[in-house]
């Protein structure tokens, strides 16, 4: 397998773009990635698209790749539509990454891209069910409707559930989780990009809303539209590029949940120990890294299965700080799912467009001081008690 | 990139089948595929899965592979949700072949699988719209019902616009495309896993009910519900095998269609040529082949582009028995896409089975003798003039 690099990243801002057609969401991150890496459209010779929620309301299912590529001058080429629920983004990555090592290209493009937000409130939640085995989910959606309660919370009810295994099992606390939602909304506010830009103390996150005991509104990622872009090559198209600012991809991994013993490996653990193993590194070299906090217990407990705090040490490592900016492992510089936001379809490559920026020190505010080597781990979907897929990409410069 | 095997394949019967879930069509295809290739589901290290439209009407997005999976116990490894419109299944092999192909893993599963049929005409409708650029899609429709028109032969408009188009061009004839309809319904009398199994005189295709000028009824592919799987291996892992009844896959081509020149070289001669190349072999060596026959026009445009007779001579050579069983180069011996079915998700994978069979010489009453070489051509969607996507593929004993 040959060394494949990204030279250039894009994204839109992140938000609630109800006027704005995916078409012009997808032109917008894939002409900033084109422009980021300083080569014409033509040199495309793969594209692979994430998406998740969008296509199936509205209609425009299984060629949403093509449609959105083609006003862009960019078809002709093998383009393979990829969905993976949240983790939909890092599997088209992964996909335009096995592409060029193996061979079968020399540039290829990766494309995150989702629309969410719709006026009817079924439709979001359509969006979402998508994302677990169907019909169970119904089954307990009924269940919930006969007994009062709101179903609308049902992939946060099981990290909600997870949480609270998490607190009896290790003494973790509410608070500790407020404090992982707080420093996330701290970063959102240095990002330009973000869905929101707005401080909370940890009181504030623990007095706001509760959505499903341990997690309020403010631990939890909002709904979103966005999309989000990688270039990427190889190292003979490199070399013939003058000016470029290439990453490396160290490690591209992708993994499926599957049935397992609640005291076994986690999937998280399972893929980043493959990850580091094909980057020749651990935990201990990361500088940087994006991780999925669709809750800020996800974050917690992808801190401790990414190896960068032993198990059940996540609460208390992110009150030390080590998890801020300035701390020993910055986390979600971006401001993370929670404040900068979640379109799922593009969320994989947004979290690569941060560590890019981190390890070519253009981060701006939020820069990491000395950022060599990052980490993006992209969860998605649920077959209980895990994640249906995740995608772990290691980069450095 | 290390050269892959198919070392077993399994399909369900197509048909319409509104009782039967997709979990079990999918348990059902990659059972009858890891018998066929004698080994354990825990050998699969990948798996792709393609779906085109039950996704999106039965609300089941995104985890589609990872919920027909589960229940089969297939987990914890790569799963690549994939669609191209009727290009899903090819699709999905040549991500599973690439995954081989590059060493990422020694065996691998490609599943396509659809459900169309639906008691609600508008979600079987949509899911064809899908397929097509639905913003363009809709317009179309609008005007359509506004001039009293049916909208609902999207798909089949198309093919019979380049069907007249190639009539005035070359003089082919409505009968020449009744020649080829009836020759597939006369295969599919042999092939137990057919949707319909009925012989067409050309008379009685040319007298059925007409869909658009030049096309009738039996000259379309139906509506369908079904899966098929196929098994492939490296050759390390292969020597390792006792009794495998291995098939080389010489050739794994992927492509989309764009804005062209109408007289420019279309998709399926742009594809063709490549895989050609990559297999070190032309059309004349080919002994039996499986394309995409969503109308009989659209096989005798793929013999044409497919190289295996001129351009314009794809009327006459079907009228000179050549595609039939017997003749130079039998095409569709299983019934092809109208006769034997087209649930869409899995076609690509179903012709790939009936090559593998015919190679392995096991294809019954309509086994092509001494087969050795064979080819599938599976195209999807709508980027007009040309297919959305398209998977070629060349297979050798």
């Amino acid at each position: 397998m040959r060394d494949v690099y990204i030279i250039g990243v894009g994204m839109t801002a992140f938000g609630k773009f109800l006027d704005t057609g995916m078409k012009q969401l997808a032109a917008e991150a894939v002409g900033a990635a084109l422009e980021d890496a300083g080569i014409p459209r033509e040199e495309l010779a793969f594209a692979a698209v994430g998406n998740s929620g969008w296509g199936a309301y509205s209609g425009q299912t299984t060629i949403r790749g093509q449609v959105v590529l083609r006003p862009l001058g960019i078809g002709a080429i093998p383009i393979i539509n990829v969905e993976n629920a949240c983790a939909c983004a890092s599997t088209a990555l992964h996909n335009a990454w096995l592409y060029v090592a193996s061979g079968q290209c020399e540039a290829a493009l990766a494309l995150g891209m989702e629309k969410i937000y719709h006026p009817e409130k079924e439709k979001v939640m359509q969006s979402f069910i998508g994302g677990t085995d169907v019909e169970e989910s119904l089954k307990l959606i009924a269940e919930a409707l006969q007994s009062g309660q709101n179903p609308h919370t049902i992939f946060m009810d099981i990290y909600a559930r997870e949480a609270r295994r998490h607190m009896e099992r290790y003494g973790t606390t509410q608070r500790q989780l407020a404090v992982i939602a707080s420093k996330n909304h701290h970063h959102s506010t240095m990002n330009p990009k973000a869905q929101y830009r707005v401080e909370y103390s940890v009181e504030e996150v623990l007095a706001d809303k509760e959505v499903t005991f341990p997690l309020t509104r403010a631990m939890c990622s909002p709904i979103g539209d966005g999309a989000a872009a990688a270039v990427v090559c190889s190292g003979d198209y490199l070399d013939r590029l003058s000016g470029a600012r290439p990453v490396k991809i160290l490690a591209s991994i992708l993994g499926s949940g599957m049935d397992r013993d609640p005291d076994g490996p986690h999937i998280c653990r399972r893929l980043s120990e493959k990850a580091y193993e094909m980057a020749g590194l651990g935990p201990e070299d990361i500088d940087v890294a994006e991780v999925h906090d669709a809750t800020s217990y996800a974050e917690l407990s992808a801190c401790e299965n990414l190896g960068f705090c032993a198990p059940g040490e996540g609460g208390p490592f992110a009150e030390t700080g080590a998890t801020a900016l300035g701390g020993k492992t910055p986390i979600n510089t971006s401001g993370g799912l929670e404040s900068k936001g979640h379109p799922v379809g593009a969320t994989g490559l947004a979290q690569v467009a941060e560590i890019v920026w981190q390890l070519r020190g253009e981060a701006g505010d939020r820069q990491v001081e000395g950022a060599r080597i990052g980490l993006t781990q992209n969860g998605g979907g649920a077959i209980e008690p895990e994640e249906a897929a995740m995608g772990i990409h290691i980069l450095a410069v």
